[in-house]
């Protein structure tokens, strides 16, 4: 699915909410468990929380580090989670933050966007709609992600403004007026001039914990769709992310995962009703202040 | 194995030479295919590498976006190819290049540098020695790395000035005299502080292609590995990394990839020769350049 399928998803469902799919064994009921390899648990978890929210959210994002974390069978779960995601019609953002030099940047896409052939095999095990990309590297590195955007009409989402307290660190760092992020932003904004559309392909990863910083990264961003994470057990609220947003009401996406999928703890319900009850929650909490929101910020 | 087991691996073998084990699966002759699973393909390649290897080089690398592009079955072969490598006795880095926010981060360095539990398993699919760490969202992500560095003696190399061309647009920038790499290389030397040992267990990478560079980074980081990737095929010579080295003729181990694993097509020899061959040319070559090195470097 392309940016501008996500874009349909999330105006016939009235959501701009990503669940991240990020599970933590020590946090899955016991009964997701027993007897249970460790792919079948975190599979099983994400398998009820994907039917709890796949008509009332338009996408799903998988921290791989998660399935890293266990070995080959975490990662197995991983390719079962998002194949599952994309059999319910989401759109699937796999949160990798790769990046390397060029040959090796274009092995992570090759992998994560497209796929990879071997006599009449075809590997896709971690094909998804979306990756997201590191720029530390610089332009070489998203290049090659850019050559199998064009191939396999696909998107990625560059960090640029992240949502941890030091990422200011090296991405405030401002000389001539303009930080890192800036300068990142700037890549992106232009990356995406070669694509027609309201929105082109590459978008951008800015934290919901810099509200103001948003209000400046919307408009030196015009065509780029913004992931926002942080919302919730981070920190940002409904009202930070509305800047990421602009004045067509479309233009971000906003992802919870702690938040949404261990929500039945809170709630002591299924996780299935918890997540669909923090979905529904955020999903009114977020249009609600779009939909009140001082039109200042697209002045 | 720690710093002080790598360079006690240096000295023995009198090799500053790191083996980078990114295979193509295009570039592998076709006996180590026929018939045979991508996993096979690739672990009986590397198979050959490290036996023609492991007496003469203190220390292989293995890039895992080349086997991440081969979804389940490329990842068996990383798992397969590193405990190889740690049976002949090597210094194992995974080149993975992750950082994220703290606690993804978490679980990023859990998994490649410690392991994960459940129920009675222990979980250790991914772990090496040394893992590289890219430092874009700031000390956040180094510092869980870190508290595993102490929970299971291990290192890492952090990524500060990159080999590839457009390493400039981001690293470069400078701002009160002072560029972010430079920055990120001050915050290397700050947290070595805390370990004791002329070498602390926070290295590193510095590009061979950046010799001007290397020079003021040796000064500014005295207590940190340097791993100097883009020697041969990127461009990087044996008299340009000899600046990464200190004084005392240690201090950095230099990766070579497509040098050395696809030898043999140069050589017109077996797998295992053509990679034996170019380690014993590459010791020979820094070595020479070590000993007539201008001590200027170093005053």
């Amino acid at each position: 699915m392309n940016i501008k399928g996500l874009q349909e998803k999330i105006i016939q469902k009235k959501s701009p909410v990503v669940v991240g799919l990020d599970p933590r064994l020590d946090r899955i009921p016991r009964s997701y468990k027993n007897d249970k390899s460790i792919s079948e648990a975190l599979f099983s978890f994400n398998k009820d929380i994907i039917d709890g929210i796949y008509d009332i959210a338009p996408a799903v994002k998988l921290q791989i580090a998660f399935y890293e974390k266990y070995g080959l069978e975490g990662l197995k779960a991983y390719v079962e989670s998002k194949k599952y995601a994309q059999s319910k019609g989401l759109f699937v953002i796999g949160d990798i933050k790769r990046g390397d030099i060029g040959s090796t940047s274009k092995a992570y896409s090759n992998g994560h966007l497209g796929h990879a052939v071997y006599g009449d095999e075809i590997v896709d095990d971690f094909e998804v709609d979306n990756v997201t990309v590191n720029p530390y590297l610089g332009e070489d590195c998203i290049k090659e992600f850019i050559e199998d955007i064009k191939i396999y009409d696909k998107s990625i989402f560059v960090l640029v403004k992240t949502s941890n307290p030091s990422s200011k660190q090296i991405q405030d760092i401002s000389k001539d007026g303009q930080t890192i992020y800036e300068r990142v932003a700037g890549l992106v904004s232009d990356m995406n001039k070669e694509f027609s559309g309201t929105y082109g392909p590459i978008g951008a990863v800015v934290g919901a914990t810099y509200p103001e910083e948003m209000v400046a990264l919307r408009k030196q961003m015009p065509k780029a769709y913004f992931l926002v994470p942080g919302y919730g057990a981070q920190g940002g609220k409904a009202d930070d992310v509305v800047r990421a947003f602009n004045a067509d009401g479309l233009g971000a996406i906003v992802n919870s995962s702690r938040g949404i999928i261990f929500n039945y703890e809170k709630l002591e319900s299924t996780v299935k009703e918890g997540a669909r009850e923090a979905v529904l929650e955020m999903n009114k909490a977020i249009n609600d202040a779009l939909s009140s929101a001082n039109k200042e910020y697209w002045d």
